[in-house]
């Protein structure tokens, strides 16, 4: 049974040992090389390894479906920075910022071929672990035109937002984890109960990180709180802070359009005076009840069960 | 045996019968239906079904592929065309200029998904399908790459853009012909030759059409002569002059930054002292020779193989 960090640098050996890009048209494979090596996290191919422990030692199908999942996961990224028109992806250049649009559209495309590629490798399972490999892909796009649409609608619902940050994250999480169970030899039940776990993990993380950006440790975080309220982006706070505004609505929508700093105080102000922020870490713990029930229920041994709970409980602050 | 218009027919009918996108989101997918149903000419599905029908009846893994070849198509349309900057497709507005670049990103990336979703239908051959269809898919952004190259340099050779257009066009036509023959049951070898006979048919075609948008009957055409002259685009012509050019060189160098109608005057007065004009008019017969031995060596009855025939001979105006 291995922890996280150990799955993740075996990972890392193996994507840097056998590099999925050939060396030319280098123009077309450069961008491509250069987003993976800056240091991601490397959670999504991790917890789909993970998912394979949870059942049965780690199988090399288990490390063809994890490089899949994250030159996906890397491939929505490219095409999503240029859609957001972001500088900065992991604290570098953005692709199309680097070398052009070209290459972020084109180095975008080539690397969702390249995660099937890997999936073609799949020894077992195959018809499967496509299917549901396919069903989230499109679930993602969906999830990032929902996002896209939102910026343009005022009557956004917290049930909506739900919906379209499980779709945009959650679903990707929870889809790495079951390839991971099937790929082990898990019953359908299990696997379904992993996906659940991950997919109520994705959502709580979320929430959680709509909660940081607003009230996190400036410290820790490394930046100012109030990123989104700036950015005017529909978090679950603005939301819920919408919702509950009552009398308070005029203020709430004056304080939107105000200066930076009186913006950004008064915004964080109402969050509380409405509940909004007690609510949204409401949200956070009952995401996370219903993640750790899931993995509770899963019929495999309590210490198989120890490094998924750990990483979900590191990556929702609840280490205790 | 059915002729090319037949199979054609079918397959809009259960493309219009079953509709590969949903309603909703509405802005992720009405812009692929619109670009779906600009009337095309669905050579390469229809291929696909041919392909199939040479060697046995049709199977309904024909349509799947057909359908997956046809939405991978439209997806690098879709993408191209936002890299060329291109107003126009199939004579209407090209996704990117009417619904903007995030629907143009986004709904090409659903679609290349979609693709593989069809894919996943296959009932039989999936791990060998999915090999051949990434294989291409890769080789097709290796080739619109290079396309993409070619433009900032000035030494390309005649092989490297046989190469690049054999890469960027002809392979996927090749691909479609050689998912058919898998599906209807061809040996390897013969299901080689096909894909042998598409990917030379691809290439004439191209080069083709190189020499049309030069010399071609304007009336046909519906435009002037010498679009790619106008465009810079280093065509096989080109290509071919300037290699050929000798004491000529400067001027065929002053007519390319000369104004419009000096210039193409001039440069097509220069394909043909180069003699530049026939030797193209030379490969597109020999690419169409050899596509028609690969055929003519297909171990199936010549009846199967008249529809192919037919079609390439349509396709390569070399109906007699």
């Amino acid at each position: 049974m291995q922890d996280f960090k150990n799955v993740v640098a075996q990972f890392e050996n193996r994507l840097r040992g056998q590099s999925p890009f050939p060396p030319e048209p280098y123009n077309l494979y450069e961008p491509c090389r250069y987003l993976l090596s800056l240091g991601a996290k490397r959670v999504r191919p991790a917890l789909c390894v993970m998912g394979n422990e949870l059942f049965a030692d780690i199988k090399e199908d288990a490390w063809h479906a994890a490089t899949a999942i994250e030159l996906f996961h890397n491939f929505t990224l490219v095409h999503d920075d240029i859609m957001d028109k972001a500088p900065l992806r992991r604290g570098h250049a953005t692709i199309h910022a680097k070398y052009g649009l070209t290459a972020g559209i084109l180095s975008g495309d080539v690397m969702c071929i390249e995660a099937y590629v890997q999936l073609a490798k799949l020894g077992n399972h195959l018809p499967e672990l496509l299917q549901l490999f396919n069903a989230t892909a499109i679930e993602v796009c969906e999830g990032q035109q929902l996002d896209m649409d939102f910026e343009q609608r005022d009557d956004v619902s917290i049930d909506e937002y739900i919906r379209m940050i499980a779709l945009k994250t959650s679903v990707l999480v929870a889809c790495s984890l079951k390839m991971g169970a099937v790929i082990g030899g898990a019953s359908r039940g299990d696997a379904d109960k992993l996906y659940e776990f991950g997919k109520n993990v994705g959502i709580a993380f979320q929430l959680q990180d709509d909660y940081l950006d607003a009230f996190g440790d400036t410290a820790k975080l490394g930046k100012q709180n109030g990123g989104d309220i700036m950015a005017n982006k529909k978090t679950f706070l603005l939301l819920k802070a919408k919702e509950l505004a009552g009398p308070k609505t005029g203020e709430l929508n004056e304080l939107m359009v105000a200066e930076e700093d009186t913006k950004v105080r008064g915004v964080l102000t109402l969050y509380k005076e409405t509940g909004a922020d007690e609510l949204c870490r409401e949200a956070v713990e009952q995401y996370s009840e219903k993640a750790f029930c899931c993995l509770e229920e899963i019929d495999a041994p309590a210490d198989r069960k120890e490094p998924l709970r750990k990483l979900a409980s590191y990556l929702l602050q609840r280490d205790k």
